[in-house]
């Protein structure tokens, strides 16, 4: 598509030089005074050229937006949120003050769907791996988070219109003009478009600098006033408090959940009897004070987090389940095919890792699992992907790092990132707050260690350096093992060296005598050491929403005269399990259907019951709008039928049995195939859809 | 106690002025030199005056301590917290760095147990009576917490230290300043015990003025440094912060989750099909940011509350289930035995509603359910009860509202209050977002009303008042009802009425051409209103420390040698159900864990596997210290032990058996009473505690 887009740029900029050349001979013609029959001519070839121009401008405008068209895209988007928000599953926060940019509510099904998701989370991650849960406040105070690194570097750049004040994001105004320009400016070169390409492709990486010389080269004003932008500059993205009353105990909402974690790593561990490797795990809320929340429901101000902590020592990363998920094969896309311009592709797990593609063990199975999770939930297995990190995506300190992108109408969305970030976080805090956060491995026989043994010689040192002796022999006992190796050599080949002693900022001379350095062997116990730490990290709500797109579809209603919402959502993850219906109002039927919802409630069952009068087809269709999978209709004192949402098929059953069935469905005890051949079928009436 | 306790003081004083007499007279005698013989009976008595006074002052002492005497009750703390800590059931957050007061993490036992109390609450609650559960944001604009009273009126009294600036609940200190009186100073008189009574009886009701001349009375200083303190001042309790990056947008962190629901009322109530009574719940974070953070765990700046938003038509308070309620019996404290000093008294539920004491029947609904929540958690039921507000403490606007307060070593603990806030809340949001947030009633029938109708003439208005005429004729649109009637007498009467515009800023006159007023009979299809709302809000934090309190007991180790802690949690609480222990190390017995592991894992029960090499008996006792109601030890390969944690009996059944039987128990489909019954028993050896 690439290529034809550069194709069809070039016959652009070909054409046009050809209208302008042949719209100057034409009004040079008349200029002149040609004939009549020449003028027609030269403008026919004019027109002729404008036609060639329009088609050519078509197909660049269909290479631009793509096979399936961003507006498709679009409009399935909208039928998608028009629904959600009609059924409550999501309300723009605080509506009826005309809201606030980035904050949205979970309405009931919305809530539930929410609420089903954390419960499947907790079973399929915490439960399973007997995860040390957590849960710490949302409030931290700063020197947690300059610890962590947030307060310096957890901002994005911004600029300012420079007459209203308003705040814009630099990075999103520069990524709209290319994207506007490349979209609908048909008569930009080839090589302009290249160029706005590639400012694209590095947009993430640019400095407050390029960002501020780029805006000013492309003179790029504020959207709303085109009024001039000031240079860009960092604002932190952490909404800011105080805690006390006294106004000096700065603190901030947490960015992330896992720095509670972190600061309890030392308590956890000894809870885990001192024993790695294990993991912690917190669900909890986070915030980012977004300049400008874009993208609705995937880039909010609050949101949902469930983080994971697995700490592991760093020398031994293998995971002894990894047996278990080696054989999933699913669409990875490394860093080296992301390089050479190649698309994701499928690879077994195991050879991932076996390959060396993936970092270790543990990192892939959690790759593995989270891929069960999301596909569980009801993601799309061809529209879910795993994406390597790029070298200068990663933070520096980590060892790998592979994304979970799930493909929605916004294009591919990072939902939950999954970390090895070495022994990074651990150290952070053991530093700013002098509490080792370290593992201990004893060693079954004590070993023997060579090592590098500073003796200063006190005596000598002290009729050398008299007062000064104490900061010499510390600068001494410092020494790391390169330096020693180096005065060692020094002090037996010329017998003194210079030795820069920096508490006294100055050098001094250091002799033979005045210091022994000798390799000695040592015998050690244990090894002590700080702790790598694996750290998949789910935004719940993005999963959510995406879980959305994915479940939603369109199909016709019997009539054939509308199209009807359904949410194909698992019974796992579906906001309601069932509703009953009364074929008829009818109190019989009323009562009977009282009878099946106290079943249903005492096995635990959300459900929902609808007496109104309204057609049984009618209300079939509100209820796959929510995503119910079965309802329960009513149609005799002794019995019932049960219908499935996606099939439309119905089985009937006794009235006692009715809970029971819909119970051992939802619980993925039987499925419905099996439920569909052991009752008899219900062959729907005109009554149904 | 209180009457012994003026008794004691009086004589306390009667002793002390006879102390100082005979000291005096002493005196006396010795400068007027009276015979040694004279001053030793003089001294004689003098001394028995002192053991007098001495034995008086233990009694008072005594008297003040009660007659558990509140060591005890700090000491049996103690060993809950110091457990709980230990175990990790809470951390102080970020410990590492020295902690923040008020802020306290839930670690692995503890999260276990409040995820658990949250998910009995879901079924409890939202599940059995259909509610709407939303979940909104914590961070909230200005104008919502201005709408609902929070930015002016959520504020505590504080002084500060007038030389550090360090700051204090004012009411804080003239509590402790009386307390610390009437506690440790023996000799202050019954009158002065009187007063400082008194004054810890109004402390709530105290005014920023109040509060201020008594703390300067008493000449009460900073406690730390005794410096002089400010005047009291209001500061307000919200953490306040910006949203978005320009600084203009004030946002505070919720201080509860109610006004989320509030908002979303019109929303819900469609949601709702229209129909009322219906009830909507949050479970969410909420913050307070406490001025000095006291008593640990039950007041801390950030906490998980549960609310409930009932709307009822203020009509019809009936509630359809109450029947299965009313016969309830527990300990209720009315607002008149609170006034005429009596204690709180065993009422039936139905017999509260029907003599008025609770306002009504869905107040007195949730009360009822409130109370089968706490009781079925593991609260005492003997240590739970209902306190109705006093008339001074309730909100003008509430109807009614009643406490549930569970007894704990701090005293009795306000832990859910249930409260009828009438139409307050919709009508504050209607009135501040000019949104109606009301239900219809729609008439079977239309009905009939009597309506004053008032009908401006406009064309002689016109000519009276020019320009003025659309004021003049807005402000007769506007009269109430009386004012309307009383203008309709004068113009009847006189012809003419002065009538202040108040657009206008001034008195017009009005003559009896220019307004016509009449009852006329309409018809109306509809009643429009304000629903109420009952309002049952959890302070989860709360509840699960009371729990902790409530479940914990000591009973002595085998050996007789120590005392051991066990949490006696219904399984429905408990952090984890269930250990599994292969009796020996032995790798036959570890597999069988294993495999009754797995079982566990894929039924769903929460466990852990013991494969340390400690004694049975420890490794009992460390799984009753965290509440694990069930241990399976495994010494056959084809059978194994079920221990019950608190009578520890032990039944024997086979390895694939185990982890259904401990299911059924913990899910409540079988007493342990009855698998005692149906499974052999297995008396415990020597290695068993």
């Amino acid at each position: 598509m690439d290529a034809s887009e550069d194709i069809l740029r070039k016959a652009m900029a070909e054409k046009q030089s050809a209208l302008e050349a042949q719209g100057n001979a034409v009004r040079m013609m008349k200029t002149t005074g040609a004939t009549k029959q020449e003028i027609d001519a030269a403008v026919e070839a004019l027109n002729g050229l404008k036609l060639e121009k329009a088609s050519i401008e078509r197909q660049l405008q269909a290479a631009i937006s793509g096979s399936e068209g961003s507006l498709n895209r679009e409009a399935f988007r909208q039928a998608v949120v028009n629904t959600l928000e009609r059924r409550l599953f999501y309300i723009p926060s605080f509506k009826i003050y005309r809201g606030v940019a980035g904050l949205y509510d979970y309405g009931p099904p919305g809530c539930a769907v929410k609420s089903n998701v954390l419960a499947f989370w907790r079973q399929h991650f915490v439960l399973e791996e007997n995860m040390l849960e957590v849960d710490c406040p949302c409030v931290t105070p700063e020197v947690v988070l300059k610890a962590s690194g947030h307060v310096e570097k957890f901002t994005d750049l911004m600029v300012k219109d420079e007459k209203t004040g308003t705040c814009y994001r630099a990075d999103h105004l520069l990524k709209d003009f290319c994207n506007e320009k490349l979209q609908k400016d048909l008569s930009i070169t080839p090589e302009k478009a290249a160029e706005l390409k590639r400012v694209l492709a590095v947009l993430d990486d640019l400095s407050a600098e390029e960002l501020g010389s780029k805006i000013k080269e492309y003179d790029i004003t504020a959207p709303d006033t085109k009024n001039p932008l000031s240079d860009p500059y960092p604002f932190n993205l952490m909404f800011q408090t105080s805690i006390g009353p006294s106004g000096v105990s700065p603190g901030y909402m947490r960015p992330e959940t896992a720095q509670g974690i972190f600061v309890n790593f030392k308590d956890l561990y000894y809870y885990n009897g001192n024993k790695l490797p294990f993991a912690a795990a917190q669900i909890g809320q986070a915030f980012r004070n977004e300049i400008s929340p874009r993208q609705g429901l995937l880039r909010v101000r609050e949101f949902t987090l469930a983080e994971i902590e697995h700490f592991v020592d760093p020398e031994n990363k293998a995971h002894p389940k990894f047996s278990e998920v080696a054989n999933l094969e699913f669409l990875m896309f490394p860093r080296e095919e992301q390089m050479s311009g190649h698309s994701a592709k499928r690879i077994p797990l195991g050879e991932a890792v076996s390959r060396g593609i993936v970092n270790n063990e543990t990192l892939g199975y959690f790759i593995g699992r989270v891929y069960l999770f999301l596909t569980r939930l009801g993601i799309d297995k061809n529209r879910l992907r795993f994406r390597q990190h790029l070298a200068n995506e990663m933070a520096h300190y980590a060892a790998d790092c592979w994304d979970a992108e799930i493909e929605c109408s916004y294009g591919w969305i990072e939902c939950v990132g999954i970390a090895d970030r070495s022994a990074y976080d651990l150290r952070a805090h053991s530093e700013k707050s002098g509490v080792p956060l370290v593992a201990q491995e004893k060693f079954p026989e004590p070993r023997e260690v060579e090592k590098l043994v500073i003796n200063p010689v006190k005596k000598d040192l002290g009729l050398a350096f008299k007062g000064n002796q104490r900061m010499v022999v510390e600068a001494l006992e410092a020494m790391k093992e390169k330096e020693a190796l180096e005065m060692k050599y020094n002090l037996e080949s010329k017998g003194e060296m210079e030795f820069y002693v920096c508490t006294l900022e100055k050098e001094v001379t250091i002799k033979k005598n005045m210091v022994t350095i000798s390799r000695e062997i040592k015998k050690e116990h244990q090894r002590v050491f700080t702790p790598s730490v694996i750290e998949p990290s789910f935004g719940i709500g993005r999963i959510i929403f995406c879980l959305f797109e994915h479940s939603f579809y369109l199909r016709p209603s019997k009539a054939g005269d509308e199209q009807l919402n359904v949410f194909r959502f698992p019974p796992l993850v579906a906001p309601i399990k069932c509703t009953v219906f009364p074929l008829v109002q009818n109190q019989k039927y009323e009562e009977v259907s009282k009878v099946i919802s106290q079943s249903l409630t005492s096995a635990g069952i959300s459900h929902k019951i609808d007496i109104t009068g309204t057609s049984i087809g009618k209300r079939y269709a509100r209820t796959d709008e929510l995503g119910v999978p079965f309802a329960i209709t009513v149609d005799s004192t002794s019995s019932a039928t049960i219908r499935e949402r996606d099939s439309k098929d119905q089985i009937r059953v006794n009235v006692e049995e009715a809970a029971t069935v819909v119970k051992d469905v939802t619980d993925g005890r039987r499925t419905w195939e099996d439920v569909w051949s052991t009752f008899p079928h219900h062959s729907s009436g005109s009554a149904d859809e």
